[in-house]
This record gives structure tokens, C-alpha cells and sequence, in this order.
């Protein structure tokens, strides 16, 4: 896969692949993103699963820009979060509204609107407030102030690299934002191994992150990062984007919509059934069994015993889009029922991270 | 004079010469600087005034680099914050430490030493704290807050013409939180305006503040600025500067330093006291008359006379130096008197403004 080998490439800047092995494989939540195929990459990840075996503290670091209702492919970081909080890690959730106001324009209000639903959503998945701080950047004073210092620490050419020729600095501290997002955790509460879960284009990120850390921060525990392939548009496109209307859904759109978007996704069939039967189907590029794997199937071995179904041409394309409505569906209900129960809880929630 | 010349470039961006007409005689506060030459121009100052006649709220912004003592000439900006006081204006005094963390790697904790002492000498100097509100740009939440929202409203190659190609953004962030100090006064207490008194280097960002407060915040009051005249080195060089010892001396410096400074100074006399005799001397080029006219003789009616006779060659070098070294040290003595009956409050003041 073409992943595995931006990995070799990219090695020497500390990015290790994440195998299925006996290291991962004693940590179940682990294991099954790994074997999922969504875990493929991290930096200082083993070193971070060591902090876990030896039961002491660490954090989990992520956080969502407020400017829209989650689509289904991004609720996998929430998946990430929980599973680290599970392993015992306390969750740093960071409502990313100075992003959005410095990359969109999107206006602080409207964010915290967005902020409760995108909150309601990660407490349906199951996030524990309890072993959490959420906060918004734009109240976070923190995180302001170290994203200013920060500045100090970074060429003007290394951002340009990084993220571009910009017109205005406005998407650099937004950046610098964002990397102090990351050290909150050791801010709060001193040097201790925090890992942050990001999308495979965040590599760069990542290293800019751990550059900075060396040297505003010294005496800080360099960040660990892991790295979750990117999940592509259900239309057959790169990515899910919110210009393409068929590349995406979320969980809140209505029923039929949903149905729409998957009658049309890129499937890895074959064009008839005959030949598919003969020949199997192809779910390693398949936006059905995409779907599939990053959360409508959570168990491993359903999961395995679907793709080898597909392969041997034994399951064909009708009857697994069925299956994956029909779960879809039942996903979506349960999912907006505990969007519902969470609804006021969310409020509270979001009106303290905003000091209201 | 080469500075009319350049009010004349400028006059397209809203700069205008403060003369002393008779919009400026009813205020004796004001009236003083311009006499003396320290107050040359403006923006929207005129409308200043009238905010003033007409009773209505104002505020006066300024502060200091808390990087070191503060050196005579810079104890300028201090007496036109107390005239604004005087004349009825809140003052807005900011200890910029971001700004000396992001151009000169000043620690913070050395700026708040410093800062203490920087505070002692405004005290000493008549600043009225009860009309005040001092503050550390590191402490105070909404100017580094705006400072980042506002890197969005100029382009990269604004501040590049403005401030020079520099290696890290920091530099530019460093601006822009100078604006967002600015707009403080507005931020706190609304839409009032506001007097910032600068040096005439500072032309350039009145102009960026006040281009960013059109887009950021178009209903506040575009602040108005007033430019000093720069002092110039004591030895003869364009500005007092560090690097160069006999360019400028503090108040705090031991007498006789002080001395060799002005003993060494660049005066507008003549080769011989019998040359000077008969052609006179040249008060307009003499750091001696400089210091007189800065801060040592505030009275304009004494001020004129020493002019006049330096001029007509009827006071010489040796006199006229003799006079500064008496009254600097006089001076220099109450001011330390002073600074040390100050020195408990100051120490309390910079706690509180650190929320030690």
C-alpha cells in the first residue's frame, strides 16, 4: 500500500509503523484499531504504550474545530480518545474555535453553538468527563500565550514549508495554536507523556510540535503521535469534503440521505454478479467496507470473515450494502437517542469551557 | 527643520502638525510640550482636544519595555501621559514583557524585577494610579487574544514593508500586540477615544492600528496618536542607545557618571568663548539645551531665555553646562527620594499586575 511506504520514507524523522504485535496486542482497544487497519503509524508510540504497562500518568490530547456537525469518518479520533481513556489516560479535548475564526472566519458564537452538538456527539460515543478537560482556544489563556511565544521558536520559512505561502500570518498562529494545544497537558500538569491522535497529513505537524517543544520546553516529555490513515470519500474522491455532497454523511442526517450517499459510494465489486461470484470482490478498495472498518464494525473477526466473504465471491455487493444500512441505521437511531439524553449535559459542558 | 519635512510627506495619512495656535493654548499641559518642541504632530489630535473641552470620557495608552531602567529621554512619554491625566484622561500603562520576550528574549521574571523599578520612576514622576489601569501584556488575556485574532486583517507583506523581512513571526506577532494594547481602553470601556503618545518612528504602526481597528472593530473610536520628536544621543549620535554609553544616562546613575556624560556631550558652541562672543551659539544643535528642554527646565519662559542668550553669545558652554549639572543632580536626587518613598507601592502595584 502506498501508506507503507510514506512510512519508510519518512522514518528517519521518528515515525514508526504500528504493527499488530505482542506489544500492541496486550492492549485489546489498541489491538483492534491496529488490526482495523486505522492505527498504521506513530512517533514515541511504543515508548507511550510503555508508560501504559507501567500504570503511570499520561494524557490524551485531541479536539475537534467547531464549524460543523461531525461526519462519520472524523468520529474515529473520537474513538481514539476514549480508547486512551480507557487504558486509563485523562482526555484533553480542545474545541478548536480559534482555528476556525483564523482559517474560516467562522464567528466565536457560532462556534460554541456547533461546539454543543459536536459535544453531544462525543458523549454518545461513550467519552468519560469525568478523566477530561475540555476547554475552548479561545478562553484557554494558555494556550493563547504559549502560541505567541511559540512564535520565537520557528522560522518563517519552516511554516511557509510547512503550511504554505499564507497571505497573512493569521493560518501560522493558527498552527502555533494548535501546537500549544498539545503541551496543555504538561502546562497543567507537568512532564508527563501525552500521545495525540491525527490524521496522516498531520506528520508535519507532529514534527514541528516535538521542534518546539525541544526548545521552548526542554524539560517537557517531547509529545508521542499517532497517525490514523486518511479515510476517503464514500464517492470514490481522495477525501470526504464538504464540497462533494456524496463523498460524506453524518449520523444527523436524515434517513434517506444516508441511503443515498451509500447507494452511491465506490464499491470494490465486480461490474456482474457472475463475475464477482467467479472472481471475488475487491474490500481493500471498497467504500462500503470502509465503512464497515472504521465503526459500523467494531469486531475484528466480523469484520475479517466480511472481507474474506467479499474476496472469495461469496458475499456480493446487494446484500452487503443491505447489511450496512440496516446497521447504519441502527447505529444512527441509538447514536441520536444519546445525542437527545446528552443534549443538556452538552449545554453545561460547553458553557463552562466557554466561562459563561 | 528635517522634521517638518517629513510631516509635509506624510501629511496624506492623516498626520498633522500640532501647532501652538489657539486650539492648543487652552490646554497649559500641552501647550508646554509644543512649546518646547517635544509635541510636533498628530493624528487626529484635534479631535482629541475637542473629546477634552467637551467634558467627555477619554483615555490615555502608553507603557514601557520593562528591559531596564528607564533613561532620561524616555521619561518623556511618561510626563505626556500624566499632562492627559491632568487633563482628565484614564491611563492605560502597560508593562510590554511579550513584546521583551519576542524582541529580546527577556524572561519574564526579570522583566517584573524590572518593572518595579520602571513603576517607581512613573510614580515619582506624578502618574496617578487611581485613573490607571497597569498591566503585564503576559497577564492581560485580551490583548495577546486580539493580537492573534488581528493577524488576520494584514497581510504578511504589510508587516514585511512595515517592520523588515525578519526571520520568525515573532517580530510581527510583537506588533500586533502593541495593537491590541492600543485597543485595550475601547475593549475595557468601549467605544471612547483614545490618545497614544509615540515616538515620530512609530509613524508606520498608528497607521497598522489604525487600518486594523477599520476592519477588526469598526465601531470603536479610530485612536488617536501624537508623535514626540526623537531625542537624540547625548554624544552626538542619531538615538541614545545601549550600545553606546555616552549617548544617554538614568537618573539612577551614580553623579559622577552622569557628569562624564554631560561633560562629554555634543554642545552648539563655538570653537572659542571669543568666537561664541561675537557670532553666538547654536541652541538648536546642543544636547546640553536638549536636556534642558526635554525635562530639566520645564518653565518655556526660562527656556526661551537660555535660548536666546546661548544665541545672542552672551551664555557660554561652561555656564550653561555648570546650570545642567546643578539642576540634573538636584533633580536627579528628589527623583530618587521620591522613587524610594514609592518603592513599597510599586512592588504592590507590579504584584497586583501580575495576580501574584
Amino acid at each position: 500500500m502506498d501508506k507503507t511506504q510514506n512510512l519508510n520514507e519518512t522514518n528517519q524523522h521518528g515515525l514508526k509503523t504500528i504493527a499488530y504485535d505482542n506489544q500492541t496486542k496486550s492492549f485489546p482497544e489498541i489491538a483492534n484499531l491496529v488490526q482495523r487497519d486505522l492505527l498504521t503509524g506513530g512517533v514515541d508510540f511504543d515508548r507511550m504504550l510503555s508508560t501504559i504497562s507501567a500504570k503511570e500518568p499520561f494524557s490524551v490530547m485531541s479536539g475537534i474545530k467547531p464549524s460543523g456537525a461531525y461526519h462519520f469518518g472524523s468520529l474515529l479520533t473520537v474513538q481514539e480518545i476514549i480508547a486512551f481513556q480507557k487504558l486509563g489516560g485523562t482526555a484533553f479535548f480542545c474545541l478548536a474555535d480559534m482555528e476556525a475564526y483564523l482559517d474560516s472566519s467562522l464567528p466565536f458564537e457560532k462556534a460554541k453553538k456547533i461546539a454543543v452538538d459536536n459535544i453531544a456527539d462525543v458523549l454518545a460515543l461513550g467519552f468519560n468527563v469525568e478523566r477530561s478537560y475540555i476547554y475552548f482556544q479561545s478562553v484557554e489563556q494558555r494556550v493563547q500565550h504559549n502560541a505567541l511565544l511559540f512564535s520565537k521558536f520557528v522560522t518563517l520559512n519552516t511554516l511557509q514549508a510547512i503550511y504554505g505561502k499564507k497571505r497573512s500570518i493569521a493560518y501560522y498562529n493558527s498552527a502555533l495554536i494548535l501546537v500549544a494545544d498539545i503541551l496543555l497537558p504538561q502546562i497543567i500538569d507537568g512532564p508527563i507523556p501525552t500521545i495525540t491522535p491525527v490524521g496522516m497529513d498531520q506528520l508535519n505537524h507532529a514534527r514541528l510540535t516535538r521542534d518546539i517543544v525541544r526548545k521552548a520546553y526542554p524539560e517537557f516529555t517531547l509529545p508521542s503521535f499517532m497517525f490514523h490513515s486518511m479515510i476517503k470519500g464514500l464517492d470514490g474522491s481522495e477525501k470526504m469534503s464538504k464540497s462533494k455532497p456524496f463523498s460524506f454523511f453524518r449520523l444527523d442526517d436524515p434517513e434517506q440521505n444516508i441511503i443515498k450517499v451509500i447507494d452511491n459510494a465506490l464499491t470494490g465489486g465486480k461490474d456482474t454478479a457472475k463475475e464477482q461470484k467467479l472472481y471475488g470482490g475487491n474490500p481493500k478498495d471498497c467504500r462500503i467496507f470502509d465503512l464497515f472498518r472504521i465503526g459500523v464494525e467494531t469486531d475484528y473477526q466480523m469484520l475479517k470473515k466480511r472481507e474474506l466473504d467479499c474476496s472469495s465471491g461469496e458475499l456480493l455487493c446487494g446484500p452487503c450494502k443491505s447489511d450496512l444500512k440496516n446497521q447504519i441505521i441502527t447505529l444512527r437511531n441509538e447514536h441520536l437517542d444519546k445525542k437527545k439524553y446528552f443534549k443538556e449535559f452538552s449545554i453545561k459542558i460547553v458553557k463552562e469551557a466557554a466561562k459563561l
